[in-house]
C-alpha cells in the first residue's frame, strides 16, 4: 500500500480557520491517495504557554509531570482536525503517540523512539479513514507519557513514515521550503529544490532552523526523502534525499547564518596534550554546546584557544569557564558577543577548487573581516562582526548566484 | 493500607492561586494520612471551551474523537496539581484514568466503568507518592480513551475509593455538603450531618445537584462513605452511608426543589391496557425523561393523563407528543410550563404518621395550590406553581425545624 505522511506544525494550525485550511488541504490530498497519515503538533502558542503555567506552580518541575502536560496540546489538535475533516465528508480518526504505537525510551522531555508498532495505524488505515497522530509524544513499556524534545513532531512524522513504508514524507511549515538564504535578508532568496541529507544538516547545524537534525537523521537512516513545503501555499518546496548522481557537479547551495554566537577565548592555555578534555569536558557536563573550536599555533608552549558558544548559553558558561582557566593554568578567560557565523552549505564544495577562494573574495570585496574559520566536507563557515551578517549573506548569496537556482 | 481517596471539582481547580489552596490541603492531609489518591476534574470552564471549539468546526462530532478531546481538561489538572505538591516538598505523581487502571465499556461520552485494575495507584503509594488521577476518563481494552458523562469524577473517585478499599471517598466541592435546602432560597438551611444513600439519591433526583446519582449508586452498592465538603472551608461537610441504626426515628432530612419542570397532560385518552407503554415507550426512545405521572380516575372509558417533564426538554418532545396521542386517539395534549418540584426527603417519613399532614397544612397555610402529589418510600413530592416554590422551600424548612439540624 502506498502512504503518504504529512505534518503540520503549530504556526498552520492555530485557530479554527486554519484547521479548516489543513482540513481542505488533507481532503484533497484524499482525492488522489486513498492512505493518508497526517501529524499533528499543539496549536499555536499552546506549548509555550502550558510551560509557563507549570513555572508559576514549580521552579523546577519534574519532567515525568512535564511530559503528561505538554503531550495534552498535541492531543487536543488531533481530535479537533478529525472532526474538522468529519465535517468536510472525510473519515478520520485520532491517536495519540501510544495508539499510534510510538514507543519510546523513558528519558522525560527528550525521549528517543526506541520502536513502532503502527498496528493501529494500519488497521485505521485499511477502513479507510484518515489517520492523525498526535506529534511530539510516546508512551514507554510501563505506558507512561513521554515528548521528544525539540524537533518532536518532525520526528514523528519521519519515523513514522519509515514504519509505514510511505513514498515520501511532506513537512509542512509557514515557509516555502528551505531557502537559499534567509529571505528575510535576501529578498531573491529561493527555496532549495533538491538537497542531500548531510547538506540539510549542515544548512540546520549552521542556523537554518526549518527543519531539526534529528528527523533528516532518521531520514538519512532510512533513506526516507522528506519534502518540506508551505501549508499555505502549493509550491514544490524542498526534497531533501540522498545525493543526486555523482556526475552532477558539487555546487553551493544555500547560505545559512545565525547570530546568537558568542567566541570565547581561554588565553595562554599551557599547550600539552589532555589540554581539549580538560576544557571541553567540563562544559559539555554543564550543556553548554560548543561550536567552533581554532587552536593557535603554540609560542613557547603556550597557546590561545578559542571557540563559539550560544550567546544565550554564554551567562550560564561563565563561571564554568572561570573554573576551567584556573584549572588547566590559562592566563583569562575573553568573551565577544559581537559576533555571527555566515555558513556556506554544498555537497562537495571544500573539495572543489575556487569555491573557498571566492569566498573569501566576497568578504574581502564587502571589506568584512573574517575572525575565525571552520571547514567541513560540505560546508565552509566563517565568523564575522555581527553587524556586518546581513552583508555578507547578501554577497554570497549573488556571488554563488543562488537567485537562478 | 488505609488510603485516602479525595476528589477536587473544576471550581476548586480554576487558576494558579486555587490549585496551589488545594496542593496546600493536600500537604495537610498527607500529614496526617500516608495514602493519598486525589482525583481531579478540568480547571474552571475548560471542557466547556474544548466542546464549544469542536462544534465550531464539527456540526456533529464523532464521540469517539470527543472523548480524545475531552479527557485532556482532565489530563492537564492533574500533573499542574502533582506540579504544585512537588514544589511544596511533596512527592505526587499524576496518572491518567487509563494508566491509574479504569477499564470501561466503549460508549464514549458516557462510558460505564467495567472494571479498576489499580496496580500502579498502589506501587505509586507505596513509595510515599500522592497520586493524582485524572477523573472523569478511562480506556477501553483497545485504549481508546473514553469520557464518563455526567458525574464522572465523582464515579472515578467512588469507584476508585471501592478498589483501594478506601476508609471513605471525599468530594471537595464549592458548597460546605448537601444543604437542609438551597440557601439561596433559604438563609437559614444548614449542611446535612448524616445522609443514607437512598436519602441522597431522592434529594438529587429532586433538584440538589451536588452529587451525582451515579457515583452514590457505586457508594451504595459498595457500602463506601462519601463525604460530601468545601474545599475553601473546614467544615466536617455532609456523610453520606448507610442508614443510621434502626431505632433512630425516621425524620425529614431536607428540601429539594426543582423548577426546570413542565406538565404535559394527554386528555380524554382511552383507558385500555397498554396505554402507558404506548404513551411512555416512545418518550423513552427520544430520550425525553418523564418524572411524576398521576392518572385520573376513568370516566366513561377515557381519563387524563399527567406527567412532568423537563421544561427544557418540552420543545423537542412536542412532536413525539403530538404523534403519541393521535396515535392512541387522545383528545389532545396540554403543556403547563409554569410549574415547580418541591421534594421532602427523609428516611421512612411516608410510614410516618404526621409528616404528609404537615406539608400539605404547611402549603396550605401559605395558599400554595398543590397541582400534582408523588410519593416514594422516603419522600414527598409536589408540584406547585413556579412563582411560589421559594415560598414553599422556606415554610417547609420552617415546619420541619431544619435550621436547628
Amino acid at each position: 500500500m502506498s502512504v503518504v505522511v504529512q505534518k503540520y506544525g503549530g504556526s498552520s494550525l492555530g485557530g479554527v480557520a486554519r484547521l479548516n485550511a489543513v482540513a481542505a488541504r488533507i481532503a484533497l490530498t484524499r482525492q488522489r491517495t486513498e492512505r493518508v497519515v497526517v501529524v499533528v503538533s499543539a496549536m499555536g502558542d499552546t506549548t509555550d504557554e502550558l510551560i509557563a503555567l507549570a513555572h508559576q506552580l514549580d521552579d523546577d518541575p519534574p519532567s515525568r509531570e512535564m511530559d503528561m502536560l505538554l503531550s495534552t496540546g498535541e492531543t487536543v489538535t488531533a481530535p479537533l482536525l478529525a472532526m474538522a475533516l468529519h465535517a468536510r465528508g472525510v473519515p478520520a480518526v485520532s491517536l495519540t503517540g501510544m495508539q499510534a504505537g510510538i514507543r519510546t525510551s523513558g528519558a522525560h522531555r527528550s525521549a528517543r523512539i526506541t520502536d513502532i508498532v503502527p498496528q493501529r495505524v494500519i488497521e485505521q488505515l485499511s477502513t479507510g479513514r484518515v489517520v492523525i497522530v498526535a506529534g511530539f509524544q510516546g508512551a514507554t513499556e510501563q505506558l507512561d507519557v513521554t515528548t521528544l524534545g525539540r524537533g518532536g513532531s518532525d520526528t514523528t512524522a519521519v519515523a513514522l513514515a519509515v514504519a509505514l513504508q510511505a513514498h515520501e514524507c511532506e513537512i509542512y511549515t509557514d515557509v516555502a521550503g528551505i531557502h537559499s538564504a534567509d529571505p528575510r535578508l535576501v529578498a531573491d532568496a529561493r527555496p532549495i529544490g533538491l538537497l542531500g541529507y548531510d547538506e540539510m544538516l549542515e544548512m540546520a547545524a549552521a542556523g537554518a532552523t526549518v527543519m531539526h537534525p534529528r528527523a533528516v537523521e532518521i531520514g538519512e537512516a532510512y533513506s526516507m526523502p522528506i519534502r518540506v513545503r508551505s501549508a499555505f501555499g502549493d509550491g514544490p518546496g524542498t526534497l531533501i534525499r540522498r545525493h543526486q548522481p555523482m556526475e552532477d557537479r558539487p555546487k553551493v547551495r544555500g547560505i545559512a547564518h545565525e547570530t546568537d554566537v558568542a567566541k570565547v577565548t581561554l588565553l595562554g592555555v599551557p599547550d600539552r596534550p589532555g589540554i581539549a578534555a580538560a576544557v571541553f569536558g567540563p562544559l559539555g557536563e554543564s550543556h553548554v554546546n560548543v561550536d567552533i573550536i581554532v587552536q593557535n599555533v603554540s609560542h613557547s608552549g603556550h597557546t590561545d584557544l578559542s571557540f563559539t558558544v550560544a550567546e544565550s548559553d554564554l551567562n550560564r558558561a561563565q563561571p564554568v569557564l572561570d573554573r576551567i582557566a584556573a584549572d588547566v593554568g590559562a592566563d583569562g578567560v575573553d568573551a565577544d558577543r559581537g559576533i555571527a557565523k555566515v555558513t556556506v552549505v554544498g555537497a562537495g564544495i571544500l573539495g572543489t577548487p575556487g569555491v573557498c577562494a571566492r569566498i573569501f573574495e566576497t568578504l574581502a570585496g564587502e571589506l568584512i573581516n573574517i575572525r575565525m574559520i571552520s571547514t567541513g566536507e560540505i560546508r565552509v563557515t566563517c565568523i564575522i562582526d555581527r553587524d556586518r551578517v546581513a552583508d555578507a549573506v547578501r554577497a554570497l548569496h549573488r556571488a554563488f548566484e543562488l537567485e537562478l537556482l
